[in-house]
């Protein structure tokens, strides 16, 4: 992996509004360099919020977006075939570790349980990082943190972090935004007018209090932003609300009419 | 992969028959860049209509058809051997990123849940694809927009779209079209006359009526245009129904008796 | 691999006596290039119509053996290594799409339900082969078609083709021939005379009324070829039969007593 | 492979008693180039038999152990990677084809059902075999024949040939020799005087009565003939049998108890 | 792997309280070159104890982070293609027998029950390790120990150590110190006022009692350090305990409102 | 494998006292050439007596520990890929059948069922190994004899050999030794005093009741060995007997008090 720093570099602030203390924990956090885990729903903002301490404190970010097929070569690294041999290449871990950036493994809980453990040693008092197939012991740069993020809702029997990777965290619980904050949030980001942005965040409340009654998970911030995003381009709010908020999330009936019910209730 | 976007690009204006406002409410989606999903039965025009909307936005189209075999790799790309060492090739995503395609996942739910992951990062305010195993952090090029395809008849708790993925697409429900659209569509693409191509549709019914009652699909419009084909080819109706309409869905017997009777009344 | 059309060419008039209008009705499929798929049980004679066909056609055959472990790149090729680098293979799909060959997948439903997926844009208006790991988009040769087999007798719910692929296919329906037509099949294809030819028809299909009965499937064509076959050799018809009717088909001791009875009453 | 032929031959006339008529019957199949399936439990001499035939016909013959881990390329060949590039090796299968040896497919029922799809255009009236990797198609060698081995006691619903499998070959079922018969054998084979023989054959017949009542299998012929050679090399009766017949075969204190008690009565 | 000997050293002392006769014990252990299998709860303190035992001894410690997808090649070494050839890389097991260090599989019943089947000629009297992939026979030096961690609390049915590899160990059990032990701990390792550590340790107590009552595991002594560091850091010893000691543990809402109850209580 | 045959031999005597006539019938089986099976529990020397006869008849001797890993490949021979193309590799059953030595495969039943088929031809009268990627067909060397080990108590149904396996060994049954011989062996191989050994071997006795009621494994000879010589070194014989006869086995409270009681009653 060519290690060229400034790629990673969060390069303009990203539009974070805080819902609480989570800025000056974080800082904490990092100045002791311990291990961040962010826990929430789908779409509420953990990305945001990673992308955004790391612009704050001036530090690269490497996102490692986790799957069931990543193997712990994929994070620490492999040799690669060359003209005149193989060559090592590190993974994205071992890149921040070496170059000092914050490492956030997204979505975790997807990757194999127990390729996790790979993470270990790099967040306990030795900071390290074994390369096995290497040979070599990289100790982490002063400034490398790593940053998880974790969706309890999803977490059954069979995928959840084991004990002995939890107890290495420090942990941040994140929720969607209050109705008043989600307002303004919608409105900044997308230039709707607050009281059009308003009836958005009414739907998705509805929607959010019919999670675990049909539908797993309620509407994220982000299909509101879709549905700002269309209206503002002109498409009709009902339309822009049932093909942004509606059709993406469920495939049931009832539910659907539910939710078209209560967006022509509120645009009516 | 060599980025030749020509070869990508739709050549000629594909027959196309809007059943509704899809037309635009895509280009909306477009113009926002908003990722978008297709939903729908097999056959009923879904790959069409993004053909469709890729000709008359004149953006080259990149189409991968999904399988449970297809891992990260061969969407984003690998290192390839060759003479005087290895060499990146890209994937077909990370084509359509760099090229400013629209790239379409068809039949996304037959991935692997997790491999889907990789398309997260392209899929929110980033449009950024991390290349992890060349240690190259892509913007997607303004022109480039996702698009997937998705058939909620098919899905089972095993093979579904996670939440965090859903939740980045609006989304588009498709249908068989109606009867009389659906003589007119068959009538202009194959060219058989009105009457007969209504007597086809009139079948087709029939055996969509079935679905959910000893068939798992009806018949799609594709089979429609298989049959009239036959007939314009100078094989009898009953025969070409037969051939076309029944035996590639069905092995029950009591479905084909049904089947075929319908077949003779209509053209008895 | 090496394109030489020729040895895909078959080189003699396959003996093929017909059961009804199967010829003509695929030869109007073959003239509007619709995919086909024959069905039928074990040794009914699906690969021996194909090969008659491609014979009467005039085009080459390629003919692909399905199997559980057969990839996509098996279908479609993959690169070799070589000296001086590595080198693209076709697979027989890519070379039949490339030559305009017929493409014969034996015993499709064997391949894994999502391999298949591959031929999707080969058949429909696309008529398209993405070899995405080379970068290409093939456009099949005219004379390009694709037939493919199936066995209705085998498919479980874990093991059957995809609604999404059967409505891409025209279907032929196989079976045993009738009581007289096999007879004649038998002694034109081994020499034996018509009487001892009806004989064994006569045990065959006393085990054909045992399938769903301790048998999975009847005796085919096929072993009574070979039961003929040994006749002819001079081994006496009884020992003959059970060697290549019975002893090969099940292990079941009161299905072996009825069928060798049948065997010494027909002979006795 | 390198196909030297003479390696194949089978060098001394094996010793082979035979029970009936598989002799004659087995090369009126060869005659015809049926393929063989012999079946039987595990030691009764179907290997032997095979190697006995080949000797006696004057043909080489190629085997190969079965198991579940081997791959069609394992059969048929690969690309070997080599100084100057890659060359292709023909696997076992491919070998006999060409230089038109017996192929013996010892315990057919080990490998994946689905691997065996490859034999089946070998065992039909093309007797062809496609590389598909290659791009070449293989016409058998005019002397070329296929045997497999099966032992019916085995089977599971889960590990059986397929029926279209099955029905591609002429079957020969072996058992135990009888009393009198695998005496004579005995003592032939290993010099052991027949009444000796004789004891050890009524301690297995013993056994054998047991199977599926608490044991698996009886014991074999081959487990009489290492007693046979350890009473012959000195070792007292009692020692060897339950040396050579019970401990090998069975854990359960019982079925020992009950063979240790046949094995003193008989020597005591 | 490039066996530089200093690399592998504990270079300085690490802070370690010994909980009881441990230190004395494990050095006749290793007088003896027993293996050593150290048993307890997640972060009490295992490997500290490892770390600590390779310095004092002054011996090179080689830590091996085990999980599900090592091979067997990951810890013995593989072939690596180089220019010119192959080059065999040892792997680290194989390092540390060769150069005498400590080798220490860190939660060895994450790995594979098979796999660990690779120690066992180095734990018995032979203290050999057989590279069968190179054909060498490595006779260990005389300094080399191998020590495997393991957390009882964790094993099931599925995932324990077999016992022909449990008995090849001796075996020390560790568990949380005592609570003044753990106050003095605390305290020493992070400069909190003994006053504040002993305020954590009893909340840290309160949870350990709710193991297997809704909790899978108690606050490890490593999460406590987190929250005594960003006590240190000025954060609000409440605030502090929450982030630290139960977000990362625990999603139950009764468990959370239990402990935070306890920290207020404790803080109040 | 470079296959320096002295690498191995057996260098100086191995300690083994016989328990029975084991060593008379081990030399009449080898002189026979007949594959042996030796069966038992965990640690009761079942490798060590097939070391100590492959010194006693100067005979090398080749150890597989086998895995579920293992492919057929690794104990036969693969490829190597080299400087001018690939070289083959004798896997450690190969280089045993060309050198002559005595082939331990431990732990056979660890090995996938079917990977062991591989070893049939070397354990009947064909006394050959065909590898079939190099196409060459070994006969092994007169002095070759294979050796499997085998423990009943663990098999289950999904793990055990087939009886095509079984039915090719000749079988030895081993057990811990009785009390009187297993204080000499423990007396004699650490230099303890017999009093002291008798009151381990006392000890020892009381685990292995308990074996079926809480214990997996009875204490196995290896851990007495360690507890001796713990003592040796100083430390006090109850604290050496938890920490070497206890700690390791088992995890249960119960078990772990009656053991404690039982050690503190002996040396109280």
């Amino acid at each position: 992996m060519t290690s060229d720093i400034e790629q990673y570099r969060v390069q303009a602030e990203p539009y974070y509004q805080a819902q609480g203390r989570e800025i000056a924990l974080y800082e904490a956090a990092y100045r002791k360099r311990l291990p961040v885990m962010v826990k929430g729903p789908t779409g509420c903002g953990k990305s945001r919020f990673v992308e955004y301490m790391a612009w704050k404190l001036g530090k690269p970010l490497i996102t490692v977006a986790c799957n069931e097929d990543m193997t712990a070569s994929d994070l620490v690294g492999r040799y690669l075939l060359e003209a005149g041999g193989t060559r090592w290449l590190d993974g994205p871990l071992t890149t921040a570790a070496r170059i000092g950036a914050i490492c956030y493994l997204d979505e975790i809980v997807e990757a194999r349980q127990d390729t996790t453990v790979v993470i270990h040693p790099l967040t306990d008092h030795r900071r390290t990082l074994p390369l096995d197939k290497k040979g070599e012991l990289i100790r982490a740069h002063p400034d490398f943190q790593l940053v998880i993020s974790y969706n309890p809702g999803y977490q059954s029997l069979m995928k959840d972090l084991k004990q002995s990777t939890k107890q290495r965290f420090t942990a941040f619980d994140f929720d969607y935004p209050e109705a008043a904050l989600e307002t303004v949030i919608l409105a900044n980001e997308t230039g709707l007018g607050e009281d059009m942005a308003g009836k958005l965040v009414k739907i998705a409340q509805t929607a959010r209090n019919l999670k675990g009654h049909g539908l797993d998970e309620g509407i994220s911030t982000r299909l509101m932003v879709y549905a700002a995003l269309l209206i503002q381009d002109g498409i009709e709010a009902t339309e822009a609300c049932r093909m942004a908020l509606v059709r993406p999330i469920t495939d049931d009936p009832d539910i659907r009419e539910t939710l078209d019910h209560a967006i022509d209730a509120t645009f009516g």
